[in-house]
């Protein structure tokens, strides 16, 4: 390989690492910090993102770039990584300095904003910092969509969802938007039927914890390279080597903690997975948030709340809390795990409502950036949406327009990868089943390598190697098929 | 101010966040990273301590400071700001890349050696590479030293003590040999006729901590600023708004922890009552390392294992482990606070035979400093020495000149502020309770707010504006008095 493209290795190196260092912070930031050391950390957060942002920028990457391109003799991975490395250089210098400042400006003005709206449920409050949030956005996509040669919406896409196409997207949420409501009243009107109690606690957060990590554990979760704390808001952070998870714990009820760690477990191990060949290179990173999507929820959704999962941990739940009583028996577990409800708020969906919130939020942001519709008209489309796919109407926009913080942190695009995640969590462990004819018995005996053997060599492994759809494609057969995540959703709760 | 001046600022401000953010990632390192983020982690410090140097050495901090130096309209503050900024320009320059790379490689290979060698008492096994690390610090002693202007040791001793002379410190030294001897003796002949019990365990870890934390928070230190973890060797890190200690626990013995915990408060406090409106600059930081020590160990010898303390103290720990019994006595505790007992290692020994550790290493690492003596010379002296001082001569190199990792890893000139650091703190102890009639009254009511207050106004808060020894004599009406140490020992061991 060519000089150019050793030397842009030891620059990304670089920056990957310094971002390796950022995100120890943030996670220190989330599950550690006293709340006096906010100031100092913000400082050390402020500068560790210049920084890296002045090495992403520098001239010397993008002569490098444009000399390494040139350079004929890269293998697969090399090449793919130096098209990562594009991308990365693209979305760093697209926006001229004053627009990132006033996205940064405008954004954290708002965001704050938005937390009292919130609390209050007063969307026209938010409103004119919103307008600012969105009208910088579109400048945004703009600058960006030209040097990607791509729509407007596309080009926002592209920061999470590299190389996806909201042409890809279109047909598959259409085709949920279509099957969702009939099958959902089929759903509640089979689900009459059920009842569920949860078991009673309190349920001490020593046990649970221990829980958590015999699961995860089990799962393959590798406790040398990684840890379990306690933050707020649950996420997954760290680096591939340092997998920091964190949950919520409530001592009334274990069962939504415990569904929270499986989740971010999901998520661990696709980090873990990573090509270990490819630390701290682009193309050694994630696929994208749909992918990481689709690890998490291929764990919570397809894994952990299937029979077979339930049948192996109801057991060990009950002699964790020593439970006793109808409460903790398997059939219970399964209702609970399964039960489908029409709500108001996106992130206490069950996995039959959450495509309705996610199309609903993605149709409005795509006509938001392209012009198509203004931020006052939010509230009212929101109501209406919910209303034709759930068939229920926010009491206020607490509980409609102003529940997410995305769009006012300005995280625009991002939608999208939650349902794309579920959608490509059922397509590969429908083809992980295929593979692997015995891993369901294989998960019920608390068996769990087949699995994530196979995820590694089919899905981790790649890193950013293969686009997201040539990756499923590869490991599936496939594009991403909707009809796969709805003979899931049939099967699991109409069967 | 001139305009150099401010943009040195700037440039300090950056360099000091950097340093924070590798202070946190270090504290995480030791107090939580799992094993497996090692490697990972060592990429990370490794880039922020060269981003860090990069930004010290660069050619614009140089002609900035050449600049500053003629704008002649600095307060008393900026001027020793830009003092202490010219102190860390000359040690990050005085030596070349390739000095500087030889020695991380020698002290880390040595590092590796030494680990080995102590476990098997074998000091000829490390002594090629000690040899070397001397080697490499003679060369850099001469480097700082033409820089500083100052003798070989001085150099060395600048980089923890900054205006520290070994000229000051002999007189103090020789005085604290000539009267340890017969004192020691003395001392273990009044304590024939003591004997105390250790409290009989468990002792559960969740009870150890509650305990150092009550105790902690009477003392002063602000949980909304700083934490209390686990770590192997127990430590003060962070930074001034975000404090972090770590202990290590016994359920055996809960009384070595706690006083443990309480010398790491002390470290804490003056970290956080250094000058908030300098914080990230030069003179904000901690003057040295014997200030720094003196502030642990104020608050461990002066404070924590006085009469007063221990009527304060004494009844919570009763109370916390619901002890009972003759060892709960306030007169055991009192024995067991102040047992006097020669041993061969440092880091377990009492307040008075400390000294005779800390003045035989001073003694050893100057004279190979100056060329007076070669490595392996060093197991006959050391003995030699300990046979002098405390009449006891080690079994082994293991429990002699193999113990402490100092040498070993490059720090060399930093012991002696071990033991300037305790007769610092007797100093200030003694003026404060000058100064504050009842200071030992409030310290048994459990208010420590008097005492904290006078040490924030007379010496945390000046952070590093006047040397260590213009520090004392404001603070104390004189420089560095051993006979005021000397006192304190009589006072508390034969009184």
């Amino acid at each position: 390989m060519g000089q150019s493209y050793t030397q842009l290795e030891k620059q990304f190196k670089r920056i990957h690492v310094l971002g390796d260092a950022a995100s120890m912070l943030q996670w220190d930031m989330s599950a550690m910090m006293p709340s006096g050391g906010a100031n100092a950390r913000t400082e050390q957060m402020a500068l560790l993102a210049t920084l890296r942002h002045n090495m992403m920028t520098s001239a010397e990457i993008g002569d490098l770039m444009a000399a390494a391109e040139k350079e004929a003799d890269l293998d697969d991975w090399q090449a793919a990584n130096l098209k990562e490395m594009q991308r990365g250089y693209i979305h760093a210098t697209a926006l001229d300095e004053d627009l990132v400042e006033a996205i940064s400006r405008a954004t954290s003005s708002c965001e704050q904003i938005w937390r009292k709206a919130r609390s209050q449920g007063d969307f026209k409050s938010v409103s004119p910092a919103l307008k600012e949030v969105l009208n910088l956005t579109r400048k945004a996509a703009q600058a960006k969509s030209e040097k990607l040669g791509c729509s407007l919406y596309d080009a926002l896409l592209d920061q999470y969802e590299p190389d996806g196409k909201s042409a890809d997207i279109d047909p598959i949420f259409a085709r949920m938007e279509a099957f969702l409501p009939d099958f959902l009243q089929a759903v509640l009107e089979k689900q009459k039927e059920n009842s569920f109690t949860l078991p009673e606690g309190p349920f001490a957060i020593d046990q649970q914890k221990a829980l958590g990590k015999t699961f995860m554990d089990a799962l393959g979760f590798d406790f040398d390279h990684g840890r379990l704390d306690v933050s707020l808001h649950p996420f997954c952070g760290g680096t591939p080597d340092d997998v920091r998870l964190t949950t919520r714990y409530d001592e009334a009820d274990f069962t939504s903690a415990l569904m929270g760690v499986l989740h971010e477990t999901g998520h661990a191990l696709y980090e873990r997975g990573l090509p270990v060949e490819w630390r701290n290179q682009p193309v050694g990173s994630a696929r994208g948030m749909s992918l990481h999507e689709s690890q998490s929820l291929l764990v919570e959704m397809q894994v952990c709340r299937s029979d077979a999962f339930l049948k192996y941990a109801v057991p060990i739940m009950k002699e964790t809390f020593n439970g006793s009583g109808p409460s903790w028996s398997l059939d219970n577990f399964t209702q609970l795990y399964r039960a489908v409800k029409p709500g108001f708020i996106r992130v206490d969906a069950d996995e039959v409502t959450y495509p309705a919130h996610v199309i609903l939020r993605y149709k409005l942001e795509r006509a938001l950036i392209e012009g198509d519709m203004e931020v006052e008209d939010i509230p009212a489309a929101w109501n209406e949406s919910m209303q034709k796919i759930l068939g229920i109407t926010p009491p206020s926009d607490r509980e409609g327009c102003l529940q997410d913080i995305h769009w006012y942190d300005g995280a625009w695009g991002y939608f999208p990868t939650y349902t794309l995640g579920a959608m490509t969590a059922a397509q590969i462990f429908a083809a992980a089943k295929k593979a692997l004819p015995t891993v369901e018995e294989d998960i019920t005996q608390g068996d769990f390598s087949p699995l994530l053997d196979w995820l590694r060599s089919n899905i981790h492994g790649y890193g950013s190697k293969l686009s997201g759809r040539d990756l499923l494609i590869k490991s599936t057969g496939q594009p991403l098929e909707p009809e796969v995540f709805i003979a899931h959703l049939k099967d699991r709760y109409l069967a």
